[in-house]
């Protein structure tokens, strides 16, 4: 009885994580109540407070089950393709899927709730930085393949990961503003930026 | 008597909107109560409420505001260099400044603003993207000039404009992170955009 009790517990804080990154990705994270969650759940609020304790424990819960997501979505489908540039498009593609279908609600969790946290340090902000440099290091070991096999020129590593960043969060806006090209927009400054050998 | 208090109300609500702005910096325009402000600022909750009606007249006060502050701090000054690419480098490093200064308590306004209304059709989104499109119809305006005076080669306008914004939003983003390098990435990439003819 007391099993059933946890696995039924673990189903439902795994169903409002969820349902909070869609709530946080239109709303940032900050904006992420349990009141909300509780209505649109149809849940009780002190139901949501007893498995979560504390709001930080829940936007942790949030954070953590879109970086499931996001791994399932994005990151695990373009290991399928070859290691270097060929699995550098395979990510930008996979993560242009994730904000044109969109996986969330809202589009880009990280755009929506980095802007809420970036200024106030705390394990919030730890977990939304910790996605967001493990996705930087992603593409960085697929640019760094493709320079040591001879597929592009030497670059600027740092400089071509900044660009490559900020290019897939300038279309999450603009796709969210109906500035449709945006797709077409990223992969053409990502073709501009991966310089062939001379 | 009743001009006198005209003017009163009036350098009240400027005072407010001012403030507004700092706060919608850091939590988004969308976590701007009218409870903050009046904590904040030592006034009453009813006596803004008087000044602005509803939370959207506030909102579009606030955008306002900004919109004042950054014209002021980064559109005028840059009208002193030369058309082209002078003033087209003038507006980036006037945008480098106003986020490293900051301007704002929390960065950039617009980046901490539009993700709460991107997708929320209404009369503050319209402010807001009324900016967003001024902005870079500014910016299109020196790289015409650039191109048609063959300071630069031809180039894709669109493209070069969304990676220019692209750019200024993601240093804004690793700024409030931390990240002290992104101005010297910004002009990095903007240099790189912009080739000398043949």
């Amino acid at each position: 009885m007391a099993d059933q009790r946890l696995v039924r517990g673990a189903r439902t804080r795994h169903k409002i994580a969820r349902h909070g990154v869609d709530v946080a990705s239109l709303e940032g994270l900050n904006g992420l109540s349990i009141g909300r969650l509780a209505a649109d759940l149809e849940l009780s609020k002190s139901g949501i407070q007893t498995l979560f304790k504390t709001k930080e424990n829940l936007q942790l819960a949030v954070a953590e089950s879109a970086r499931e997501e996001f791994i399932k979505a994005v990151v695990r489908p373009a290991q399928n393709a070859q290691p270097g540039i060929a699995r550098l498009r395979a990510l930008t593609e996979r993560w242009i899927s994730y904000i044109e279908a969109p996986l969330f609600a809202g589009g880009c969790f990280w755009a929506a709730s980095l802007p809420d946290f970036d200024s106030r340090p705390g394990k919030v902000r730890d977990a939304l930085l910790f996605h967001r440099r493990t996705w930087l290091a992603l593409l960085a070991g697929e640019l760094h393949r493709a320079v040591d096999t001879g597929e592009i020129a030497q670059l600027d590593m740092d400089l071509t990961l900044f660009q490559i960043d900020a290019v897939l969060n300038a279309a999450n806006t603009a796709l969210r503003l109906g500035e449709s090209d945006a797709a077409s927009k990223v992969r053409r400054a990502v073709d501009g930026l991966l310089v062939p050998p001379h």
